[in-house]
């Protein structure tokens, strides 16, 4: 992605947009008791490591909000460099049909500090069976300081091996028998952290995953700025979002619907590979 | 957008990427007491008006929050086109510099069920200055069900008119006197309803606004299957999101980050204005 230059930067600090913080030196005006720089200060002492790299992986029928997510809040990082990385050249299209034009391949990302793998559905599946792509997740988690993934993309992850033996949660559809496959003990939370590797239940729970992970890394303050930045104090108008406080009937439904599309592609997968 | 296909259609039903219920009659296995058509029935009950076009509109610089929650949660309006309609032919960029071709422009969109306007920085600025855009939003407002905002997107929608003497909510930042501009009277909610507008605070509550607007148009079910298929059960990692739950040290860095952006823009376009 190119890089942003000044003038863009001081408008990406702005308006719901970017806590980024400014390299500008200037006391805010109209409050001498606390100048730019101090705050900041205060804002980066809990940095825990220099990240310079985040890469979020895209691809056919991406979930829209597994990758905007984690992206929106991991992507004011300041001084990060943000990409999303798809399988092959050219535009993809995500799950609600919009076109995005990826910034790079996996042949051309040797090194990520952070690499993000959201969920879809049919993609997500074939990814999961794509051995060029788990060799390029299991190359990069080789130095990256953090492996995550969201939602169904834990699928992905679970299939490099990387979490074996691990405790990790993904999407709550088969959420269970779909880590068993791979050795891996889901735990039913909103996001787990098992060492370096980070994974978050469906969805929206990559924002949560997203904010803990900017927490641990460049602490309290960064984390609730970036959090005001985009007015994160939900509010959800109904009760629901989780099988157990979603009526059985639609659960049921949900998990029927599911069935319908996965089942018979996991099917003929596993059918082509055993071939 | 292009039309879905079945099969793909079948996908999109699975695995977090969309509950828009499906055309087909088969019985749900091994679950003979609920049919997928009873279910499907009991979640269009209460439906209220049919929704044919989901118009977002998008623009160089658009929160990639402010415009992917609504469009993911009302995309999943059953048979619903959906649309990023864009001021200009070609790419954008969003804030978080992910590169978009929308679907139309403002001059190949004559009508809309449901237009959402979301936020952004610089180019929300400017958009709120941009006749021929505020035009076309009064024109699509003629026939529309609902015209919604996110965001500092209500500082558009505000100065089209058609808020005048309305209620309205936007982003925390300076958002009483930038509805005042515009003789909208801000009320500090989450999302706020007045007659066919609609409005949100910033960013995240985009998505509590458009899950309320899908159950006024279908109902309780319907609205906890898309809560529960993008896993909508947030656990923020820490406290804040607002500025009263945030730390008012944090509070005051960002209002003087996005002042130094906002404030000298403003001033120049009403003195371009003036002149």
């Amino acid at each position: 992605m190119q890089k942003i230059v000044l003038i863009k930067m001081i408008f990406l600090l702005c308006l719901g947009c970017s806590t980024e913080p400014q390299a500008d030196t200037k006391k805010i005006s109209g409050d001498s008791s606390m100048s730019h720089d101090s705050l900041m200060q205060t804002m980066n002492q809990e940095r825990k490591a220099s990240i310079k790299t985040l890469g979020v992986l895209v691809y056919e029928g991406v979930n829209d909000l597994d990758y905007a997510g984690p992206l929106y809040v991991l992507g004011q990082l300041m001084g990060v460099e943000r990409k999303l990385v798809s399988l092959e050249q050219g535009p993809i299209r995500t799950v609600m049909g919009v076109e995005l034009t990826p910034d790079a391949t996996i042949d051309e990302v040797e090194q990520l500090d952070l690499l993000i793998i959201p969920g879809g559905a049919r993609g997500t599946i074939l990814a999961s069976y794509d051995e060029k792509l788990l060799n390029w997740i299991r190359k990069i988690d080789r130095n990256s300081l953090y492996t995550a993934s969201v939602c169904t993309g834990g699928w992905i992850l679970a299939a490099t091996g990387l979490l074996e033996g691990k405790k990790a949660t993904t999407n709550w559809y088969r959420a269970e028998e779909m880590l068993q496959k791979y050795d891996v003990q889901f735990v039913a939370e909103r996001y787990v952290r098992d060492g370096k590797y980070w994974t978050a239940a469906g969805v929206t729970a990559g924002m949560d995953m997203a904010l803990a992970m900017l927490e641990d890394l460049r602490g309290f303050d960064y984390a609730q700025a970036v959090m005001l930045d985009m007015e994160y104090d939900p509010a959800p108008p109904i009760r629901g979002g989780s099988p157990e406080k979603t009526r059985p009937g639609v659960t049921k439904m949900m998990t029927a619907m599911y069935d319908q599309g996965v089942l018979p592609l996991l099917d003929s997968l596993d059918y082509s590979r055993i071939r």
